[in-house]
């Protein structure tokens, strides 16, 4: 496991973010870029309320998966993905990879932001 | 993996929740009460604004986790539990165990809020 997050806004989901053993490697030493192998998996679901644990705290305080949304991924392959930094990325729905162009048109450029700052990836390692 | 979650409130943290083989498996096949030998592991981290993500998106909406806060087990073992419905719990907080009896005290009594639900788990396996 690589870390988890909440990102709010429209995708307001909960995540999980698991790597292969080269991409793990990579995290625990720091190795920037990622070399190639690395595979980074993020799988999200929806950001829901929990009514049961509520009613234990008193209080609207927990927040837990609900519905998976889609699972990505980001494979590192310096040659096979050399027009995007070395990246290519996948978008899996309820199993089955989604091949619409305009999405996939939409990873690279949005993890471009991060290229200089940690190799593309967005997230960071969980300490 | 079993979850991910994010408490707000006083614990305000991102957790990511674990799971060993036995506990694993009870989770995916609905086995309760979880057979003897099943260990969870509950993870936590302060619940942070990503800065780096947000100024991508252009808006605040990632949350990331910050420093570590504590880790949590449930050891199921029927027997030597036997007082507290099965279960042994423990907290670690910077890699060593905190054997404050006061803080012990509390975690059987919240779990059986939901011992009839769900085995004194408050985590439901994320789909």
């Amino acid at each position: 496991m690589i870390g988890v997050a909440h990102e709010a806004g429209k995708l307001n989901d909960l995540r999980a973010i698991l790597g292969n053993d080269i991409a793990v490697k990579a995290y625990r030493d720091g190795t920037r870029p990622f070399p190639d192998g690395a595979i980074i998996a993020r799988l999200a679901w929806e950001y829901v309320s929990s009514a049961e644990n509520d009613a234990v705290f008193g209080q609207a305080q927990s927040f837990v998966p609900g519905s998976p949304t889609n699972v990505q991924f980001s494979v590192k392959d310096s040659k096979k993905f050399a027009d995007t930094g070395g990246w290519g990325y996948g978008q899996f729905e309820g199993g089955k990879p989604n091949r619409s162009e305009v999405l996939m048109n939409t990873c690279a450029p949005c993890h471009a932001a991060v290229s200089s700052t940690n190799d593309f990836v967005f997230t960071r390692y969980a300490p």
